[in-house]
């Protein structure tokens, strides 16, 4: 999956003039700049350090009681792309930080992830089967198991945010402030109330502003929380946080966006679950909102605001550019 | 409900033993030391204060998206006996601090152990129709909302105790301990833990260590964290705080025990729920394995233990001892 992330092919024209500070290293004589495998790199590497901290976080499955345990495992380690920890070590890295300092807490963003897609996968919720191609957690587990494997994940999240303290790489106060600002984004004024917002819209006429409302929190408020958070703990200027806070709007909706269309337009082989879900569920999407040609140039819209906000950063918010490029160009 | 923390009656022979530094100041010629009227009123003006805090907490319920908040103050309000955070204010007060100074961090621990009642009671998991003599939150608001209810008051709980780092009350590094202690008790390894294994053990033969498991995890756990978030923030000594965790323990244990017998002997009218349910669920119970007889001889057992362990402490403990004995005689 994690090839979509760079592909070597050339930019399109329009992303061309997106990225001006793209860094030109491709081999293979391509006409147009595109990205090097150095990206491709980065982020297989920046999976593996998230994938392997998580695991030092996590009980080990033979950890009584072991089913809880199992159940933890076995959703945080199904195939998830690590976007948001990703985001933060990207974030810490373009204010000129060094992403292995934050490490831990981009892993309490996952952490926080994974809970919200357990739950929402739920019966009494989305009820979801399938997701990233393998079984949900509560058709593997069974729905008790799923609902406190989901619980322990969001709590897991705020111990290991709040143990970081006793290792003096950051200063207390300013993981007090990330713990807030995480909260504040997964409460009821957040995610989750994005989430019933979602939830209440299914088979409902709605308006493109209570859309906007579903999107901006049920992904929009964790991924700008995300880019914050390592932006913060790196130590950005309140300038460059504003920046990456406005970056992580933008392409937080747009990949909302680009998962609505993925279901319309989506391979299930490909995405790992079943496609054209949301229009069983008479759920609210832009493609059903204004249509796929308008989602798209929204889409669109979005990832080339998101880059050109980041023009005051150089080269080292590559990373975050290639993002905003990945999720139009993604297909899972 | 409140009534029955202090009903003014003599103290049992046994119990005098346990309580020697109680203050002594009842009318009406009892020729036992009793409990004065003003423990009485202590309560009284503790839970008052805790649910005024908690409602300055919460959202009100108009606010957007309204059910969530709606559902969130449903269960938060439904008659709460505020047990946790007046264990922390009075381990605060018995360590010489003010309990003032800790109202918003006791909060927490009601927001918590709300969260863990609403999830604990929804149909995957013990499907219980009634607590404190009111529909659960599921009955009313759909199993959706009340598992994103109990999600959001989680995460409001973390986001209170981060957000007390503002008002420089207490020390950043103190408070990220808290969270850490508080996020460790209700983890996987703490209260989440003791749920998994109580909804494993229904209907088997399970022995006393496994209960002991249960019984301290489950509710244990989040009671030590209660007593110690309330000694540690108000500058209790390390001796101290010990002495109070030891406390929680057997307090902890001695509630869970009244719990399991209450289910056997009490009136559902006056608990507010089904009696008989353990029971009827196979669950493992501590009159179930060794009957009422030692269960309440264990339950006293432990709160002997828990007033012993505060021989070090003033009249200021008087609270404290006092919810002992209310653990014994409560009926609800």
């Amino acid at each position: 999956m994690e090839t979509a992330l760079c592909t070597g092919s050339p930019l399109p024209r329009k992303m061309k003039a997106l990225i001006p500070e793209v860094s030109v290293s491709c081999s293979g004589g391509f006409p147009l700049p595109c990205y090097s495998m150095d990206l491709q790199k980065y982020f297989t590497e920046k999976r593996a350090a998230v994938d392997q901290a998580l695991d030092a976080v996590i009980a080990p499955e033979s950890e009584y009681p072991a089913s809880i345990h199992k159940a933890m495992r076995y959703c945080l380690f199904a195939g998830g792309k690590r976007l948001r920890p990703i985001l933060a070590l990207a974030a810490a890295e373009a204010v000129g930080g060094d992403g292995r300092t934050i490490l831990r807490e981009a892993c309490a963003l996952e952490l926080i992830h994974t809970y919200s897609l357990v739950h929402d996968d739920l019966p009494a919720m989305d009820n979801d089967d399938y997701r990233r191609g393998v079984p949900t957690t509560h058709t593997v587990f069974g729905e008790a198991l799923a609902i406190l494997a989901g619980d322990a994940l969001l709590t897991e999240a705020f111990k290991l945010l709040a143990g970081g303290g006793g290792s003096g790489q950051h200063a207390a106060p300013q993981l007090l402030t990330i713990i807030e600002l995480l909260a504040e984004a997964c409460s009821s004024r957040g995610l989750i109330g994005g989430q019933v917002v979602d939830l209440e819209s299914e088979g409902k006429a709605i308006d493109a502003s209570v859309l906007d409302y579903i999107h901006s929190h049920k992904t929009g408020k964790l991924i700008i929380a995300s880019v914050e958070l390592g932006a913060r703990l790196a130590g950005g200027s309140p300038d460059q946080v504003e920046c990456l806070r406005s970056y992580g709007a933008a392409i937080g909706l747009a990949f909302q966006i680009a998962d609505d269309i993925l279901d319309v337009t989506g391979s299930s082989a490909v995405l790992g679950k079943k496609t054209g879900s949301d229009q069983k569920q008479q759920k609210a999407t832009w493609p059903a909102l204004c249509g796929l040609k308008e989602a798209r140039r929204r889409q669109r819209a979005l990832c080339e605001e998101a880059v050109a906000g980041l023009a005051a950063f150089d080269e080292k918010a590559d990373p975050l550019r290639f993002i905003a490029r990945y999720i139009i160009e993604r297909d899972s």
